[in-house]
């Protein structure tokens, strides 16, 4: 120990169910002697869930949990502090914990696609090995849940995040073929105006958790826009501009 | 047989690696009796190599080969016609092979994303039960093989083909944070024009061959314009626009 400090291994979950993790991921997790997983305070987590039937018996369990999550406006200088506070502590505790041997910390989706671990990413270059296992994002776990083709030819698809305003989510809808809205939430009402504004509303399906044991999809015109869950992701399918038309279709 | 037809398994292979399928799809592909994938006339296909190692000993297989790949533009009416006779050939191929048992079409990356089995797919409604495993884009492997956070906070992040015209390759990238343009090949000098004029090709990585073992990473603005491979991907990082924003970076 010290001598030979383990790895910190971020393994992609991929959108929810466990058999779409990849098969390194899945070799990484089951061999796990320490996870590490984000979560909000007071709750089970959800990578923590995906995995719970891979993990071995006696492995070591850590929690990170946020510190705050939408107690306080995410634009202030109170929100930031908090938050680098805690990225910059779990920097400093996995880097003590990989002293004892290999750490994976689980990561919904894909690791480097608008993931938390980042933060602890940026920080831990330089003080220890990291190892990024890619997943299946929760956008195509979403996609494939719906069960039509999200892309076809020379579509153009943009991915939104639902905290954009509701001026710059108009304009990249407008401009593009196939969407993707994320961090959708108490976002929704504007990403539905946003939209419906850019006439794509009766083409838009709500994804709630996709894949997961507790799927629902709905198009968005007939949703409930003041109860989305976290993971919830708005998707419009592509205009199939294809360049191999089918003659026969 | 007849009574009890099989299934068209679509199994996404992700970017290359064999260790990035998912633990679905592992499954289905060494459980395999009968194989089916694309490749071009005279060539063994990359979705075949993904997969060597897994294959059973005594699967048949099946090698969809394109009738017409680059020899006739792709705009004119006698490749449409060639390619939707192609579709509608293997369609009822697969319908009758599927009579002796399960067929697992391989497909690379995600098969609902940009995929040519979704011409089969839309064909093979109604006459089959298909089932979609899906998979890690090549996109999320390209961005893995670079090891940087493609997307932070609220970037926004845009999908294009390199068979787009310069004019909406450009309009799509300036109005993007990140950006992913795949089918480059043939089409990279006007990719890179695009990005010039939009101020991003200093920021541009080409990944030819993400995550498989001829692997190479370059900066764009360095690499030889003119010998693209089929398999290579141009990204360039979203900007990091966090609400998140790190006080302590
Ligand atoms: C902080 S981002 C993390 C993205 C993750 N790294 C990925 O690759 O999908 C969280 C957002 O992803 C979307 N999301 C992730 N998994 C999802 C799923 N299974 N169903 C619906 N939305 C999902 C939701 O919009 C959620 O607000
Ligand atoms: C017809 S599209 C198929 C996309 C596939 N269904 C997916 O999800 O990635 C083929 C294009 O994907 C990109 N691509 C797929 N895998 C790749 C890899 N491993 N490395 C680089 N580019 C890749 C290339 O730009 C290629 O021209």
């Amino acid at each position: 120990m010290g001598q030979n400090p383990g790895k910190i291994i971020c393994a992609g979950l991929g959108p929810g169910d466990p058999d779409l993790i990849s098969v390194r991921a899945d070799r990484a997790i089951r061999g796990a002697r320490q996870i590490a997983y984000f979560r909000k305070k007071g709750r089970s987590g959800q990578a923590r869930r995906i995995v719970a039937d891979l993990l071995a018996a006696d492995v070591i369990e850590h929690a990170m949990e946020y510190p705050v999550t939408v107690e306080i406006p995410f634009a202030s200088p109170e929100y930031n502090r908090l938050l680098a506070e805690f990225y910059d502590d779990w920097t400093a505790r996995l880097v003590d914990l990989a002293r004892a041997g290999d750490v994976v910390v689980l990561c919904e989706g894909d690791p480097l696609f608008y993931g938390s671990f980042m933060h602890l990413h940026a920080r831990l270059q330089g003080l220890v090995e990291v190892d990024v296992i890619p997943g299946i994002p929760g956008m195509t776990g979403c996609w494939n849940a719906v069960g039509q083709p999200m892309t076809w030819g020379d579509d153009a698809m943009t991915v939104l995040m639902g905290t954009l305003s509701e001026t710059d989510l108009t304009r990249h809808i407008t401009a593009a073929d196939a969407v993707v809205v994320m961090k959708t939430g108490r976002n929704l009402p504007k990403i539905a105006r946003a939209l419906q504004a850019a006439g794509r509303l009766s083409d838009a399906w709500l994804v709630e958790r996709g894949t997961m044991p507790n799927q629902r999809l709905t198009p968005l015109a007939q949703a409930d826009l003041d109860a989305c869950p976290y993971f919830a992701t708005v998707l419009v399918h592509g205009h199939g501009r294809r360049p191999l038309a089918d003659a026969a279709e």
